[in-house]
């Protein structure tokens, strides 16, 4: 059957150099990164090139990249160790934010009983800045956590402007960037945020391993204690293979980011073009057809479908060997609807059925056409 | 140049089936579990066939089986929700536990006011169980945490006899089983624990993921807050690849041990027999020259060494391309010693080098042959 993965936001297709890396490294270097032996020290070795490449790539050093199973344990580890251990006691967010930062975020208030606002979300799913800013007038000690691109709508987050106000108000700033990173250069002298978290499946590289950008001298503490690896900041046995897959998905994402993220822009455009050309009536969620203020990997559409044909949709997708997702992935499973798209559209829309489409440099325009033609069969 | 990797208590070389495995999931089912659609069902399909097979050697339900990222992770886990929400108070552990657990409860510690027992260490390394029953009766709700096999010593302890114990005295009991899991039949419906820990890494399996087992209705909360990954228990998107390399190293160290742990036991058992006849004076560390007594793979050994070459012992070894260790590999770097050995060591004794020599399949009796004729030329 003809299959079309439209749902790299959820995650992605390996590339084969990552792959292969991979494979060199579980083949050939099985050494326990803390053993002082040869054996040791070339796994040790191979860590270390892939921070520095990575930290190289952000513009920060090598010492301020903290190795982890992925995002979620990046933002559990950021947010946890502010309120337990830099006295964090106020925390901004947004009812928009990813469960990783919004679940975490209610636990830590049932255990220090914290405090926490969400900052109003405008109706295409941006940020109110003044609010923001109002919210930020505090004397508690305050972290603001808001995602740079937002996994369901795209939506960018103007990432300088949201880490200048948290520097003016002595607050910190840490940013989910799982839907960013490899996809957009980000020069992290120019942006002040404190901590950032990144996924290198999100990007053509493996799955259960990503990193914390921790700001020098920040006085994080561990989320997982044990060991002295990563400097003491994480410990366990480092996942050598899966460090090496995602220094080699970085290093590919960013050496060849301007033809990818043309190509995968270009796709997005046709599929929106075509969209508006074929399905009239199809409404854009959040910023997503707006090419500068969404991410070029995706698209949140809602379409006229009728409530009796609505629960169907996904379905009939899937029998035709489309991939794509009503809201993350961690949700698609659930009868529940996007808690993004219930913050940004209106109870009508809502009872339409609304479909993530998210593209990477593996897709091409014939799977659009392919879409489109099914989609337009449909509605 | 020559070398033997005799520390396979660090971590282990991995299997080619293993690896093959883990290339075909990378390479052809790059779907994200938590999606809906076919991409995701196959992922999906590939983690709970990983968590059956595993299930099912320790005879226990898939349910309790809960994938985390490594040992450490598993034992952070258990620990902290244990005292976070199963109301523990109090933990009784050893001295000679790894430092996943060790510093865990000290942090707890600090975290929470929680007290904590040491259970009294024989000369060999052995628990003391009539001190650890007098520790158990308490009122305070209690956990306690011993490992089943001692990662630098290699003592097995009487898992069932502590099990039991804590059974009976209403405590409850958690097991950092890293060294054993894939290398000891474990039946846990005969073994009461209530929760284990376990990583591949330490039987021919990827590093980066492992499992906790957790029984049933437990009331275990998660470490990793965000998605809904593992029932609820661990947030993060499942690392596929990871996990399925696991259960293939499960499998293949079950489906052999037989074959598998005579063959290391001869390479361990000619180890010390040579050591005995070409080292006089050698000492064998905790029980790890008792074949019963201790694992199969691993033996720690006291050399009769001067203070001022003893220093250079451990780099002449790797100079001659045997990669063998001083304690655990989380201390290889440090110049402290062993935790472990400061505990069952005379100070005579602790001046001289111990050294951890750890066997696998992969070895054979020629490298022993080697291993002792240069330590024979180095003592």
């Amino acid at each position: 059957m003809k299959t079309v993965y439209f749902d790299n936001a959820a995650t992605t297709q390996m590339r084969d150099d990552v792959v292969k890396a991979m494979v060199d490294v579980m083949s050939n270097n099985y050494g326990n990164a803390s053993s002082s032996h040869s054996f040791g020290r070339s796994s040790k070795t191979l860590i270390e090139k892939s921070r520095k490449a990575i930290a190289s790539y952000l513009n920060v050093s090598a010492g301020e990249i903290v190795f982890t199973s992925g995002g979620t344990e990046a933002d559990n580890l950021v947010l946890r160790s502010a309120v337990r251990d830099l006295g964090v006691s106020h925390i901004i967010t947004s009812k928009i934010e990813h469960h990783a930062v919004l679940h975490t975020v209610e636990q830590l208030k049932k255990e220090y009983g914290i405090t926490f606002d969400y900052v109003d979300v405008n109706n295409d799913g941006s940020i109110d800045y003044p609010h923001l800013e109002a919210l930020l007038n505090t004397s508690k000690k305050t972290l603001v956590s808001l995602m740079h691109v937002n996994n369901e709508i795209g939506n960018l987050l103007d990432i300088k402007r949201v880490a200048d106000l948290c520097k003016a108000h002595n607050a910190l700033f840490h940013s989910d960037a799982v839907q960013s990173i490899g996809h957009y250069n980000m020069d992290l002298q120019d942006v002040p945020v404190d901590f950032l978290a990144a996924s290198a499946h999100k990007f053509h590289g493996p799955k259960g391993v990503g990193f914390a950008f921790v700001r020098k001298n920040s006085g994080l503490k561990p989320l997982i204690f044990g060991g002295e690896q990563e400097r003491g900041l994480r410990a366990g046995t480092e996942s050598v293979h899966n460090i090496v897959g995602l220094e080699t998905s970085v290093k590919l994402a960013y050496d060849n980011l301007e033809a990818d993220s043309k190509k995968v822009k270009a796709i997005k455009g046709y599929f929106i073009e075509k969209l508006k050309q074929d399905i009239p009536g199809v409404i854009f969620n959040g910023r997503s057809a707006d090419m500068d203020k969404s991410s070029y990997t995706t698209v949140n559409v809602c379409l006229p479908v009728p409530p009796n044909k609505s629960a169907m949709l996904l379905f009939q997708l899937d029998l035709k060997g489309i991939a794509c997702s009503k809201g993350s992935a961690c949700q698609s499973g659930s009868s529940q609807n996007s808690h993004v798209l219930a913050e940004i559209l209106s109870e009508d829309d809502l009872l339409k059925p609304s479909i993530r489409f998210s593209f990477s440099i593996f897709n091409t325009k014939e799977e659009v056409d392919y879409v489109i033609a099914v989609l337009k069969d449909f509605v």
